[in-house]
């Protein structure tokens, strides 16, 4: 497969009610990648600065199907660099801090090796970077981005046009109710189908998700986790591990080979969940550097299982 | 079977952001009871007061497998009698009245043709009041009981010596949170199981349901709906069809027959799910007296598939 994901890496500083974090591996860009190692290779697209710690590029090696090739140290740059709060309950945080660096600077340089990509993810950033971003990969069969509020509310028409050229849109519950003004997950989600996208995967965070797709849909609870440490990456790794199943469909054949379709996704929501639910299990990239693509295996059994009425 | 519901049988105003209903048929044991009609005999137990509608009592009629042999009508007495108000979002409401009337006299007699009732359901009511009602079922299989903050905070010595006396508990998430001090759902539900039940069912409203049972746990979504005119009832149709779906279990036979068995409650969940999604997508019963029981088979089918996902 070629996968390729666009996004931040960073430093980030992590509190939460019982522990915290200084300093450790983050990033939308850098928690994907780690989590679609887990099912073939990856190619980052980002930008740091002189000060990105060795440590921290080792961690990123660590997982084997990253391909860092794409990983950019700017000279003289500042590593984006991110300080969040995590309120009791752990379903919010606020940010104590957010410096830029390099991520307020012109977008990452994109080997001329990765343009046969055929797999992009845009973690988020502005509509219009994403866009450009997505100009650089005319050989995709398959492309998703993420969002937020900032650019729903300041972005929008990019936005709007973004949303005509991807096949796939992943955002959070508030996000969906904010883009479409429509109260309603599911409405909001098929409203969000009109304005381009095949799909839309609306992430509800430990409420699980809720996919709907051009040809039908689908509900996920979160795992039931006992263990939840940092939810920092639970998102960008839910996208890693759904891309990266979607991405490791065998092409070519004939029929049932469309990685875009209801089963390839609904399917890949399940990878996305379980490996989501390791990452919380620690600071940073800890818990996914612990384990292997068994692990994974086995918690999508179970997982399975767990959901099964029928 | 022999499933039996003790509970409430009132008269509802309801306004939602959109519309409104006045003097509607409402209460815990009613919207059971109809839910749990699809599955076979339902045994109601509850007081009204003389002021009680004919048209109520003739809906409660037209689900045939209500037995309403005990439904005390008191004479001079007042239905119980309950307004809400839904706040925008509809996933949290405001009482704007409550009238007890004979709720808040003795409870209602439990006929001797209902001693022998397998299937216990204790709706929501003072804990001393569900054992009270629990005692005068001595053949029973299994019982569940749902409760609220109220007692959690009030009735709290009342509460724990009913559940060392029940087989499962259902009850809302902060209920659980509430009862345990514990802020994780699992972790929770887990520890209600060492006050008692053997299974713990917590309710999640829109975002589904969780079950801790002391041989698995599962985690289910709400069905996506998009037509939600009034939640009321969603909670007591989920129990009722969970609970008609456990005890339409055959018995006898040798083996796989245990009614509170992991796989038992965990197929009912589902069928909970479902009903209720058919509840809230009118006031009152209006719905579940539309549809049939193969439009139930229907929509879990439907259900079943949207949450499969191996």
């Amino acid at each position: 497969m070629s996968l390729v994901v666009t996004g931040t890496v960073g430093i980030d500083t992590i509190v939460t009610p019982k522990s915290h974090a200084e300093g450790v591996l983050g990033g939308s860009c850098a928690y994907f990648a780690a989590a679609a190692s887990f099912f073939g290779g990856v190619r980052m697209v980002a930008a740091v600065g002189e000060d990105f710690p060795e440590a921290h590029r080792k961690t990123l090696l660590s997982f084997k199907g990253i391909d860092s090739a794409g990983l950019e140290t700017r000279r003289g740059g500042k590593t984006f660099s991110w300080g969040g709060k995590y309120l009791p309950g752990m379903n919010s945080r606020e940010s104590m801090f957010t410096e830029l660096g390099v991520v307020g600077e012109k977008p990452p340089e994109v080997p001329a090796a990765y343009r046969d990509s055929k797999f992009v993810f845009l973690a988020n950033m502005p509509p219009a970077v994403q866009g450009a971003m997505l100009d650089q990969f005319p050989s995709r069969k398959l492309a998703v981005a993420d969002t937020m509020d900032l650019w729903i509310a300041n972005a929008n028409t990019d936005l709007r046009a973004l949303l005509r050229r991807v096949d796939g849109l992943v955002l959070n519950y508030d996000e969906a109710e904010q883009l479409t003004e429509k109260a309603n997950v599911v409405s909001a989600a098929r409203h969000i189908l009109d304005m381009g996208p095949r799909f839309v995967v609306v992430k509800k965070g430990e409420h699980g998700c809720i996919l709907v797709h051009r040809d039908g849909i689908a509900a996920l609870p979160a795992y039931p986790s006992e263990t939840v440490v940092d939810p920092t990456g639970a998102g960008d790794t839910f996208a890693g591990g759904m891309m990266g199943s979607i991405a490791s469909i065998p092409a070519g054949g004939n029929g049932g080979n469309d990685p875009g379709s209801f089963d390839s996704v609904r399917k890949a929501l399940g990878y996305g969940t379980v490996i989501a639910s390791f990452t919380i299990e620690s600071f940073s990239l800890g818990r996914l550097q612990q384990i292997s693509r068994t692990d994974v295996d086995r918690r999508y059994a179970e997982f399975s299982s767990m959901t099964r009425i029928g």
